[in-house]
């Protein structure tokens, strides 16, 4: 079996462990004992079996994968709010490769096809599932959320149903971007972006990015971004940015005069990508009656905001919780060339390299650091 | 003009104005002065001219208009929010009267006709009124909001087509309380209050138990309703609340497993009329994920609420102001008995007596406290 | 396993099988052969083997089940459009029953849980099911529609997923009843039903009846029901129609304008549940402006209908097939008594007399027929 | 008053009037009398005086306007359904130009504002206006609509809050084609485009082009134009058209089966623009389930179509009644360049050759024909 171990090599986060050292301190009899206690969140690369496709499941050999913020949260806190890393686990979320096994009742994929898959399914129809909602169920199996494993590995199997089948046309990478960029869909869904439409953007990371992108694609006439990073905003006014701003000390209330100045009006609604208090309340002051703020970006638990101001000017408030039903969406747009993300990879390692990747990515360097799993194709 | 003077008795409240006691302390010299400023907002019940009827009006003869909240606050602060009694306004705005005579350009109102009154009356058609939102008008005409004045008083005029014609089985209170009743629907359509839902309703004052009513003529199958005080509990119960939950020392966490509990699960939306911080936020923790929170009640500017467990359950967070096409709506339920708001009157006085219904208002006796206008006429 | 054999009572659909009988007619020689063919569609009522649950799966012992038109259609005509019965085929979807055993991975049941059975249950979260609208699944098991086996017999097992436990004061033939008052639910989710409504149902049968049922818990103000059968009507206003219109040679004009005056203002929505084209022209002529007209009846193909008056008065058609995210909702209703179907029922009938129960159904005598399955409780 | 009738040239259709002339025939005596009717529909290009703007109106120096089909139509036939043209009537409602002079209560334009006209204005807020459904209002006033004056001439005074400033960067013959633009708008929001839909466009004429153009606008991952003339779909495709496919003796179904096999799958929604009975069979066939049929042209009263068909797989039929709110978000996109119209127009004419440009639209040549109504600015 060492040569099925040797077969799949995988990032795995392991911890938060914690290595306990009593150490003695003074001549005192008895001296005093001081435990210090070291928490350790590691990341390994490691060989793992390859698994076993189920009835319902497909067996991938993993093309492209994207770190994700969350990824590396995982490796630096072991948590994200009460998802906890209890035992090890294989990281990786966003991701596309090809099928080389299929399950007895699969039908709508055989091997060679290229697929991106979507992290999330369903283990059972319950009810949020069946109005459509299945993002919010609460048993939903979800790579790389404690305690599931994600696809950052050589072979990686997954439900059939949220493999998706990908076009001549749509590489790899944008396989694998199709994640972030269901964020950006489910955001602006659900600001009701619409034709027309003035739109604010909080902040010029890499969801702010496919929000942008996506709130254009939706007929946006206008977009406005803003960041802390005049970088960051270059990017943001590469990829189609009409207006971007650089935030420094000014007021959550002054940003919104500045938002509106910007656009001519105030935006039909915003997309608020850092989860920063005040950014949130410039988000409510900056939008028009009657519009919505969306919450993609999240901060602590307890935030203060100007709900009186909100309410009385009907203006909606409401988060997005990941994404459901935006594969197939995505697929077309990239097959129609409607929305570019290539712009957004500026990274790329083998995946025997994911530690130096990670290290790329918790720095802040570029936008989106792409992982390579197949040593034999490491193209986009 | 005496004579016209003395035929349209209106309840005006003056302010606020201040007066200021130069007051000399001590036998110094110079002695210290000292400046007592006294705040005085006052209502005084006096005698207007009637108004004549532009082209798009009706003058209405009032019957019964009741007191609202907002009347009160304005007589006891001067003010709400940035709306400043900054000159004599007449106040009301629940009423319903006789029309006695009409403009040159109306066609469906005649003298003789009993109408109930929207008190909120676009001036020209915006951009808000244009698509179904003229509540959100900043340019509205609003009975007594500053500097609009109200109806309580003998004789008024208003916009036309924003009086809507009562049918003989509903009385002249019901046509008032369409006021409140019309806060109730537009809440309950904010919340998508629809059938089978389980509700959440804070506070059983006047707006609370609108909201039952509404939410329960909705097909809302269960209605928890919660309030500090048991008296008003009691008449939730009483008026249709399928529990009822008495607050006392619990923190919003517990208030929320007590409602789950309660329904058996988490209500589908949750309508806020308090305005209370710790209720605002009982209110996210209990609305189940893919819900919605209505707030009606308003608190305090800047508000501390758990925003990150509101977005990651995609709990929807929505303000009212006002209302906008809800009186056809609420005549239609009244004359079909589809709702029954009478058991909201607890007090009637005539409209002479309006310092003394301030006071009882102003007490929190009762109610819905209802004044009658026409001294040859003071039934329900 | 003759036993075995014995424990299932089931009603089974035979047909459309043909019996081909030569007959020489003449003396000539050769002698004319004219071949007779007889179409025979017949309904059984035979032995099953009681099936084992799947691991996802619940066996159920059979309690209530109601004969709808379909069911009677498919013992007529061996068929309902491209679905043919080529092989045997248990009839029987309007049911409810009590756990008898729970498959491997069942949770939230167990063996005495009383529930009701939703026909429809998804074979694989395709396209549709991830939006919520699973009904229409092209790939979906739906009990008595061919090739998919129903539940009119003593055992079945269904998808333990699409089995909702029934509250203590929910009956078994209220549980069964759930379907068509899904059929209602669902057209009148459609139609837009809403608070203060003015409602048009067409036809008085039991789709009509839970039409008019479901559209005044939502709040319709007012509803008025047409048929060409006084008693239906009578029973429409039994069970709460406002208006009752008795049709016999109005032109669908003359019908709209009738409607308009009951009504006083023409319909919000109309529901029509017959399919006669004459009276979906009606449906067309009544309903308002932006309002909209719901197909729940079905006729011939073609049909012929006024679209430019539909279309240029923006009132919009719309279909209904089956039903979806019926059922906890109509469980709610009638645990809350906010929805009485129990008048529905006029006849009963052990299982062992189906065939009575067929004829009663198709003689068009009362409403609902329910077939009683369990020998030791015959109760409602 | 010579001078002030010179100064508003207009184009007018009068009729339909007719001629009756008696003709005697034969020598028998009495003679046989026939008389002979003749209809009679003219357009003459008449001074009309200068009108006087009242205080919520605008006077403009028309620049540009479109010729409709309807306009055609009037000329034509004198009438379009029940709106007959029984007195003098200036055409023209597709149109942009200058403020020269605006009313006492006017306060968001002035002399020298650039505008675009939106045809349609409400003339009291009754129920429709209220809802946000103004379109549907009874008694809108319409341009060139009978009895209501369009504004096919020099000067032209109209309701200031439906002119709508266009910004700069916005040519006068943009700012006419938002009529035209609107009905695109219109359907695709009816339609539900949302993005990434693959979207079926019936008829490659003015009306087919601009549902195109929209549908890409809203983020349609891919649009099929069918047309008879392969001209149009040759215009079609330069616009934008991912597919065409040019119709010849197809049947529905055919036609259906071939959009399908250029899409990969059924389109999420179809945008009749034909009114043609088997392009409206075609458009239910073709649907996917779930989708939605949107009927923007009309054709006979009376149309058969396979109701069942749709109703069973819940294919919403829906129409469009001209348009409401589209003003401002067609400037929006119009100012970012989102969308380009220019394309749309094939010929110009000073608006003393209005019946040569009559005659050009008449036979179908090109697509858009622009009058310019400004002697001395001819410019697009």
């Amino acid at each position: 079996m060492a040569a099925a171990k040797a077969e799949n090599l995988s990032v795995v986060v392991h911890g938060p462990g914690d290595l306990r050292l009593p150490v003695g301190i003074g001549d005192k009899n008895p001296p005093i004992i001081i435990v210090i206690i070291i928490i350790i969140i590691i990341i390994i690369i490691e060989n793992y079996p390859i698994p076993e496709p189920g009835p319902n499941e497909v067996l991938l050999k993993m093309h492209s994968v994207g770190i994700c913020g969350s990824d590396v949260h995982y490796w630096q806190h072991g948590r994200i709010g009460h998802f906890v890393v209890k035992k090890p686990m294989v990281l990786g979320h966003e991701a596309s490769g090809t099928v080389v096994k299929v399950g007895s009742l699969v039908k709508h994929l055989q091997p060679g096809d290229r697929v991106a898959i979507e992290p999330g399914a369903p283990r059972e129809p319950d009810e949020f599932c069946k109005i459509g909602r299945y993002n919010l169920s609460p048993t939903i199996f979800f790579c790389a959320t404690p305690p599931d494993d994600g696809n950052l590995c050589r072979f990686y199997k997954h439900n059939a149903n949220f493999c998706y089948k990908l076009p001549d046309n749509v590489t790899f990478e944008e396989g694998a971007l199709i994640e972030p960029l269901s964020v950006g869909i489910h955001a602006c869904r659900r600001a009701g972006v619409s034709l027309g439409n003035k739109i604010f953007v909080c902040g010029a990371g890499p969801i702010g990015l496919v929000s942008l992108l996506v709130a254009k694609a939706m007929g946006a006439a206008q977009v406005v971004v803003t960041d802390l990073s005049e970088s960051r905003l270059l990017k943001a006014k590469e990829v189609g940015a009409d207006f971007v701003l650089q935030i420094s000390k000014e007021s959550p209330q002054e940003i919104a005069s500045e938002v509106e100045g910007l656009l001519g009006c105030k935006p039909d609604a915003t997309i608020e990508c850092t989860g920063v208090e005040a950014s949130i309340q410039a988000g409510i002051y900056s939008t028009r009656s009657g519009g919505t703020l969306v919450l993609v970006g999240l901060g602590s638990e307890m935030t203060s905001v100007p709900l009186v101001h909100a309410a009385t000017r009907e203006v909606d408030i409401k988060g997005v919780f990941r994404y459901c039903n935006t594969w197939p969406i995505a697929i077309s747009m990239l097959a129609s060339k409607s929305v570019n993300v290539k712009p957004l990879v500026t990274h790329r390692f083998p995946l025997e390299k994911a530690l130096e990747a990670f290290e790329t990515s918790k720095k802040g360097l570029g936008l989106k650091v792409m992982l390579k799993c197949d040593p034999n194709d490491q193209n986009p």
